[in-house]
């Protein structure tokens, strides 16, 4: 039996690396095999072109570069890790994918959803998610979660100043127009039991 | 006035960087201002993606990743390095560009010319060289000078079998045919005052 992709998308800070964490535990318990991985990244040479992409020294990073590298980083995780787990029957929970490039890319920096979509098809050979979870919190209300955690490392974009990042939920809200079969909006702006639950709600309503 | 854009292609082993250097002395005699750089690389962000795109180590690497990642570290050169170069009045002497992707991922890797040219029309903007130069050696004598050269630095692409080159080669023959204008060729199996000189008159053609 296939298994299920599952995508977790939000601004910075919305908290739902902590949510896939919760949700994960809960189907786990239920007999499920889950994976949790995360873009970009999750795996040998993503991780290698993460580590490109959120260099806060790269500022004269171009934003076609970024875009490509996302996608690059995209495609190497989906076709070695995302789609082996999916096809042996495992709940994989990705955190972020092909929905960051959209409104990072496509609106926060102007590229234009067309134009990043087009490179995005290329990478991901029409592979979308079974379902995408919205964590929504306003970028305000993010941004604050991501300087206030002292732990929390800043990467590149997180230095974004608050006009970019809202841009991208701009962004957000537009693709939940264009993909509401897909696309599911939780509210995160609650605790985080209460946010878990409307995840674990909606996957369960999907297996 | 606006200086120019010149790529010089052809198989790995063809010479092409021995070739650059004499007209790069070249011009430089003449009084002209003289920049060489290479492809993938020639600036920091592109030399970092150099390095993932050759090191042996990633075996595991997907066609669609290797085409994603020369097409970001062609971007971020081009706007950071190419062309404020030609804007003041220089003469970039480029060591590869688009035509490699379209024949290495193109052809070699039967990603499709139209595709990988898609992705890449997204990274360099529709800019594309003033003139191309390739230099034509047959991949059997290109590879043999590959791994009879010791000092050399064998990467990922090198070690693929020769049925890989050849399709390479091919796909050269292709290019040639599609961009009669801008790309010329020249034989590059002769003495290398002999192969520079034919890269030098065609330049001069086109000053």
């Amino acid at each position: 039996m296939k298994g299920k992709f599952i995508s977790f998308e939000g601004p910075d800070g919305s908290g739902k690396t902590s949510v896939i964490k919760v949700v994960e535990k809960y189907f786990i318990d239920m007999g499920y095999e889950v994976i949790i991985t995360r873009e970009p990244g999750g795996i040998k040479i993503s991780e290698k072109i993460r580590d490109i992409i959120h260099d806060v020294e790269h500022k004269e990073m171009d934003p076609r570069t970024e875009a490509l590298l996302y996608a690059a980083s995209r495609s190497q995780h989906l076709h070695q890790k995302i789609i082996p787990a999916v096809n042996a029957g495992k709940i994989v929970l990705c955190d972020r994918y092909v929905d960051s490039s959209l409104a990072y890319q496509g609106y926060g920096r102007n590229l234009g959803f067309d134009k990043v979509l087009a490179i995005n098809m290329f990478a991901i050979d029409g592979v979308f998610p079974d379902l995408t979870i919205f964590v929504d919190v306003k970028p305000e209300i993010g941004l604050e979660r991501v300087f206030s955690t002292e732990e929390r490392e800043k990467n590149r974009l997180d230095l974004e100043p608050l006009k970019f990042h809202k841009k991208i939920y701009e962004g957000y809200l537009e693709l939940l127009k264009k993909y509401p079969n897909r696309i599911k909006r939780i509210n995160g702006e609650q605790a985080m039991d209460l946010v878990a639950n409307e995840a674990i709600a909606l996957i369960k309503k999907s297996l």
